[in-house]
C-alpha cells in the first residue's frame, strides 16, 4: 500500500492485536485516538500502563485487586464460609450486578482446557483448596461457564472437594428468563425440565 | 457496584470513549490488555503517545504523516495536477487499496455540516484553493461522501473552483458491484439509470 506512516500503522496494528477488532475497525480506533486532545491520549496511554503496573491478584479470592485484599475480600459483611467458584473477573463483575449473592468468590483465571494448553495446574485451584483448608467453608458454588470446559472445571474441582465434607452446589440450568421457549436448544431445555420446581 | 478497582475502572472508562464501544466490550478490551506480557503494554501504550507526538498533517494535501510530506505527495511518480478531495485520511487509504488512482489527494478533514457546527472554515478548504492557485491542477476529483454533508461540501468547492477554469468531477453514483437490485433504495437507483452507459 502506498499509503503508509509507520507511527499511525503502529497504532492500528495495538488495536488489531484486541480480540474482536479487525483491520477496519482497528483503522477507526487509530484515527479517533489521534484526533483526541494531546492530554485525553496521555491519560488512555498511562491508563494502560496503571493498571499493568497495580493491578495484581488479591490474596485470598485471586480477583484482581489493587490493594492487598479485593473490595469483596476486604468487605467484613461478605460471607467467607460461602464461596463462589468462577473462571474471571468478568463473572465476578456478572454476579455482583445481581446484588443477591453475599458470599465471597474465588477466581480461577480460566478453565481447564486440554486442546488450548490448559490444565489444572495453570487455573487457581491449589489456592483454593489452601484457602478451604485453611479459613475452612460451609458451601462452595461452581459457577464456571456452561460450556465443554467450565463443565469439566466444575466436576474436577467438586471431586477434590468432597472428600473435605463440604457442601458443592452448581448454578442452575434452565430457560434465560425473558427467553422462548422455541429458540431454546435441546439440551438447555432437557435440562429445564430436569429442573422443575413446584409453582 | 461492591467491585471497583480503580486502575481497572479507568482503563474500562479510556475503551468505553471510543466510538462504537460498549461498556461490555471495554471490559472485555480492558481484561485482554491487562492480561497482555508487560512488554505488549508498554507498546501500546507508547504507540498512543508516539501517534500523537509524531504525525501531524503534510503540508501539501493535510493527510496524515510523520514526515514533511505524506507518502503520496513524496512519490515523484503521482500526477500532482490531478487532486482528489475526500473528506478524511481512511477515504484515502480506501482508493489507495483500488490501486487505480495516480494522482494525489486533499484531505479536508471533516464534510460541512452545520448542525454540528462544521462551517467551510473549519474544513482544509483554504489550503485546497491556494494549492490549486499556486502549483495549478488539471482535474479536481471531488470524493466527498454520497451524504448531505458530503454532497453540500462538495457543492460548496466545486463552486469555488469552477471559476479558476479547472475541471471538477464527482465519483459516479449507482449500484455497488455485487449489490442486488431489489435491495437497492430508489435515489440510488435513480442515479444509476441517469448514468446508465452503453454496453
Amino acid at each position: 500500500m502506498a499509503y503508509n506512516v509507520a507511527p499511525l500503522s503502529r497504532l492500528i496494528e495495538q488495536f488489531e492485536k484486541l480480540p474482536g477488532i479487525g483491520r477496519k475497525t482497528a483503522q477507526r480506533l487509530a484515527f479517533y485516538v489521534l484526533n483526541m486532545p494531546k492530554e485525553d491520549a496521555k491519560a488512555f496511554s498511562e491508563a494502560i500502563i496503571e493498571a499493568h503496573q497495580k493491578i495484581h491478584h488479591c490474596s485470598i479470592c485471586q480477583n484482581l485487586t489493587d490493594e492487598e485484599l479485593c473490595p469483596v475480600c476486604r468487605n467484613p459483611a461478605r460471607d467467607r464460609k460461602v464461596i463462589c467458584v468462577v473462571e474471571n473477573p468478568r463473572d465476578v463483575i456478572a454476579i455482583e450486578k445481581t446484588r443477591e449473592y453475599k458470599g465471597t468468590y474465588h477466581v480461577l483465571h480460566g478453565a481447564i482446557s486440554p486442546l488450548d494448553g490448559i490444565g489444572p495446574e495453570q487455573l487457581k485451584i491449589k489456592e483454593l483448596l489452601e484457602r478451604i483448608k485453611k479459613d475452612g467453608a460451609d458451601e462452595i458454588i461452581m459457577a464456571t461457564n456452561a460450556t465443554v470446559e467450565g463443565e469439566a472445571t466444575a466436576m474436577y474441582i467438586s471431586k477434590l472437594i468432597k472428600p473435605l465434607n463440604i457442601l458443592v452446589t452448581r448454578l442452575a440450568y434452565g430457560i434465560p428468563v425473558g427467553g422462548d421457549l422455541e429458540y431454546a436448544d435441546e439440551v438447555t431445555l432437557r435440562r429445564a425440565l430436569e429442573g422443575r420446581s413446584l409453582l
